[in-house]
């Protein structure tokens, strides 16, 4: 593959992820979408299937990693250039921040919808008039948050989904015969997405990919709208580094066991 | 493929893909449906199947393009006649109509318990006999409509979406070498449109096929049907135009990038 | 294929169908269950993965047609004796009324438990003990009940479900050139189950299948369950007459068409 | 395989499939986990799926039995010395031991708050500070328990479900001729596991694996937790000996019928 094939390739794969998988969180949280209340069910699947979406259409152009934990367990598992890692990464990122503003244009009218809601939260004839439904959820669309807030924990949660992850990725050489993804590939790698989901998501609404969470993170940090609230960049190196933890642990099981 | 293969097939695949994408929206409205109110879980999943069952019928008898979005993006990468082209989106019109109208026939009870279901609005004792569950619904049951009326919002949320189907559609050549779409082809393309739904279908309903909105409205305007409601020709356009105008884009971001 | 394999290929593959059929039904209904109320979805997905867990089971056995409609389709589309369709057809139906026992037999305890289930509809300290949850629901776990009874609409939503289903079916042979069905098979036709399920379940239930309904029906008048109720003998002749009516015309539009 | 590939297979694929199914029922249990309430689709796709990653992952490795069950209805069918039974069902407790810890690892912080979480039962004001949460639903995070108690009837219904999984995993080789489960058989057999869990999981919570609810349970019983009750040890031979009885039901009916 040319470096422009990756680079592309991954721009493309990581926007079409994002965008799908922000929006489906865009479609259960504003109550002015169809989707509005589908639950978990639906992130789930939902997710799952942004996955084989994305990788479906760019594994003949880059692999379709489409994230930095992914290929940081390649370069442990297999051979990549250093320049090859900085562009596989340098594409996912700008993928990520390029998502991230398609789902901001294609729910434009829920967010200015949502954020300028303000219900009148002491009742009928009061004056206080401040936002109910406030801006935590539209940082949700973006990036994850912990149910509950702990260093330790939450790196624990996001290691062990992206072990489990990597695991299931680089395990799918053996059956693929080194032929790239194809098209029972990318299905298998989205219900292997959906299990993590499921399983593994309801700590910390499973990152598993550091440019799943920070790119979208400057994205909403970035992206013009009024009463968005801050950032939560105190968080924001949690779905980084344990992801990378992660990518490390199941490369080295995987070089230890299945190689 | 002969002209009279594409045209049966697209009548035929279209008419399947609207009954059972009509279908799911019907059983989910009514109340005297055993899917009432299933939600969007049920919607996203029923209109992919739909694609996949549609696309898997006809696959091999017209190559099961069922949505002139996709028509003309093959026309735009690939060789496709202009007689074939017309053939193709003329099938396509028909089979939606008469989908539509396989919609109301297997719901021909409900259609009618539906529209003459006139609740005491005003509470018990009252006169107030007007309609409480309304004509709305039953339009939702053939087009799309959106949750927020804006023109340019809403054509950039259906020109989003078709963009991601078109180029998912395009690059499962590079899988499938141009074999036509077999059994795994259908599934993907079916849960690329799962995908869809969940994701960007939030704001207006994802009709991402100009026939699949289109063809249903006429239905709607044709078939007799006591207060019905008006078919909502004003927001008719939008997901015409907004597919098509994904279609280009999709098509050119893969001449670009792919081919 | 041996007319023996053909007759316990059809009755393991039937009996597992409706085992797991039934069984996701009395899940949904039984208020002692895990699945209590888990709704459509769980309905139909539950009937797909059915059909797809018997015909993987048995299609190297029988061709797993399972179902009086599909072998009456295979016998209009293709070579069929009439002594083979007479077993595929008796297999079918000991292997329904075998897999209703057997969903009596698994949920035996929830039977019991809601047919016994006497609440004091009239509030506490009155005497009024009627079963508040009757045994209409009981005999919903074997057989299928319309929403709205009227001969005519029910038999035009079996009728067009069926004719689906066949066509469905009838054009995989297109797809894996006669080879049987495999495992991508087994899964395409489970999810076109799970699409009828979802689009054209509503009105009447879907049964699709004479041996489905009828079969079951027979098992709900044999077993011995205090309170059951009556079989609703009336209608059962609607999903066995639909149905078949629907094989006719699937296999009619295939032979003209598709063949 | 050598017996090293086995016992390392079996570890790491059954402690997959812990992690993921153990997963989803904390994922759907804790108030503090973001698929709170998921419920029984969320349930039944999660334990599909995670048997579908376990299996993906290791069947190059050890041929992904990861139940004893299965196990030994390959023992009754197939070649198996005894010392590979031994390897496999070590490996196989050893894993479910391991995959449950790891939930416990990847929500616990769920796990605390949970268990810590003392509502005023008596209503404000009053001393009455019982666990209103209780530890019922922490033991239903690793083992099964049945929703009516009853030997024989939770006995059958185990033994039922395991019988359809053994013979759809036997029949498998019909199929696949041998080759092992690729990533196909893997998704089948998710799919089954799904089926099961719709259709025979409402009485008793499925186990239909020795390994899967027995290892649990010890770890349940080893674990460090305040206020996590009893391990209801009078239950744990149920799940044990019924998929146990199951295998030996469907590696008899696969000996007769199909090999």
């Amino acid at each position: 593959m040319s470096s422009s094939d990756i680079f592309l390739g991954e721009i493309i794969g990581t926007a079409v992820l994002i965008l799908l998988g922000g929006g489906v969180c865009a479609a259960v949280t504003f109550k002015t979408s169809k989707a509005h209340q589908a639950g978990w069910v639906a992130i789930a699947f939902g997710w799952g299937f942004a996955v084989m979406t994305a990788v479906y259409m760019t594994s003949h152009l880059s692999g379709a990693h489409l994230n930095p934990a992914v290929t940081v367990a390649i370069a442990i598992t297999d051979d990549l250039s250093a320049a090859d890692l900085f562009t596989y990464i340098a594409g996912q990122m700008i993928g990520a921040i390029l998502g991230a503003t398609l789902v901001w244009l294609a729910y434009y009218g829920q967010f200015h919808a949502h954020l300028t809601d303000r219900e009148t939260v002491g009742g009928p004839g009061t004056q206080d008039t401040r936002t109910a439904t406030g801006p935590g959820p539209v940082l949700g669309i973006f990036s994850t948050a912990p149910e509950i807030r702990h260093t330790w924990q939450n790196l624990t949660t996001e290691i062990i989904g992206t072990t489990v992850l990597i695991l299931a990725v680089l395990t799918q050489g053996l059956n693929d015969e080194g032929k790239g993804l194809g098209p029972i590939g990318a299905l298998i790698t989205a219900l292997v997405v959906v299990s993590i989901g499921f399983s593994l998501g309801g700590p910390t609404g499973y990152a598993i990919n550091p440019a799943r969470d920070l790119g979208p993170r400057i994205a909403h940090s970035l992206l013009p709208m009024p009463n968005k609230g801050g950032s939560d960049w105190s968080y924001s190196w949690i779905p980084v580094v344990g992801p990378l933890v992660g990518a490390v642990l199941g490369g080295g099981i995987y070089n230890a066991v299945f190689a």
